[in-house]
């Protein structure tokens, strides 16, 4: 395996893991279509014997090298070895905002989430459609490939508050799982914040409210599922501000 | 002083401090103007006899009645005790990105910020007109007021690089501060993550880059100030992601 820095101002492409052929004996290669063929000679401005970073999407990097005349086959010489992913798998249930919620995505995938649950709330306003939530698995390929990334994060089909936590058991493994919920106030008591709670437990669920907040009877069923009410400071934060407060303190935590 | 929570629900004015009249031995006053009273009014919809907080944008905060039959004056109750300001001063020396500094206001607002310098470094692309700068001060106090800040950030005036690194004692106090430079990549060498550096200090400055990063000069100049190269995380931030990233790991830091 070669090691990241010196490649890590190489072009990249996201390709399709089933698109890489293992041929016995010689170097894998990917086979563009013409889509990709185009991204790489006319945006890219890459010409044969260019080299390139080739993702998969699921955590593997390779070195590659544009072989063919045309640019419609790339050889894999080497895989990379790289992992800017958390050590922990980090899951963010967010109650849909009335706006932003694509920028969310983007960040949150910056900031290394592992898979966005967004959840129809009772003061949830937004009632997306199922082209949104495509368009949405495009913007967290888009923003894992520039984050540097090597796991796109899943962004799974928004549910109501009660399809999820009623049934969370088939959706999601809580097992062994740290749970946070973001509340703004909660009977005036004051809560921990979130950095004096989180642990490197195997993986984490944070879920954070919409406009207005989570209703006392939805804080109180996910204190029913072990979810630990916490603060994520003094302040009131916008929906779209509170997951990424969440998700970098997070981060930071598992990474320092 | 009253305590905060039993008027959290009460509507909010922000007022000029120097509109409240203070009579000796009587209650302190505040006279509206016209658009003051078509808001409450007509926006509020509150009458004579309601209650609400009044802000004063610098740390104070009063229960008040609206005394007078067409709601042209609030007399001041009490004082309100309250503090939901971080307890050392934070700065953002923030490269003005090509989108999205209206955003980074309103979070930065959120997040406690104490003054933000928007800097015009070597790869910004964006020249504010004064004008920006004006919407950008009425974006802080909006911001203020809706995350129930007692203080409101300053936006100080765009300026270059040179101009404030240069001559940054004349702008800013750094004496007993700490000060972070956030790096995505300083010669491949892994850089220590925020969190594991940031302490109580006095003050705290933290410098966010614009897209594609400092350039290694800008870098250099600010380590000579005493400025710590830090991480934000493994991932490559957007410009309009780093500044909220850091942000949320200085808060959480100073509040847990």
């Amino acid at each position: 395996m070669l090691d990241l820095p010196e490649y890590a101002n190489l072009p990249k492409l996201a390709i399709a893991p089933d698109h890489i052929v293992f041929n016995q004996g010689e170097l894998a290669t990917v086979d563009l279509n013409s889509e990709q063929t185009h991204y790489l000679k006319r945006v890219l401005r890459l010409n044969t014997g260019n080299r390139l970073v080739v993702m998969d999407g699921c955590g593997h990097w390779w070195l590659g090298i544009l072989a063919t005349e045309d640019i419609w086959q790339i050889q894999l010489l080497s895989e990379i070895n790289i992992n800017h992913e958390l050590p922990v798998q980090v899951n963010l249930i967010v109650s849909l905002p009335k706006n932003g919620f694509e920028d969310i995505i983007r960040s949150a995938t910056e900031l290394g989430v592992y898979r966005l649950i967004p959840i129809i709330s009772s003061r949830t306003v937004l009632k997306p459609s199922e082209q949104k939530w495509q368009r949405w698995q495009k913007i967290a390929q888009e923003a894992s490939e520039q984050s540097e990334r090597q796991v796109i994060p899943e962004v799974l089909l928004p549910q109501s508050y009660s399809d999820f936590f009623d049934n969370s058991s088939q959706i999601v493994d809580f097992t062994n799982s740290a749970k946070f919920m973001a509340v703004t106030r909660m009977d005036a008591q004051p809560l921990p914040n979130l950095l004096a709670k989180v642990t490197h437990d195997q993986s984490i669920y944070l879920a954070t409210g919409p406009e207005g907040g989570w209703t006392s009877e939805e804080i109180n069923r996910a204190i029913a599922l072990n979810f630990q009410p916490i603060s994520l400071g003094k302040r009131i934060l916008r929906a779209v501000t509170a997951p990424l407060a969440g998700l970098s303190i997070i981060a930071s935590h598992l990474e320092s």
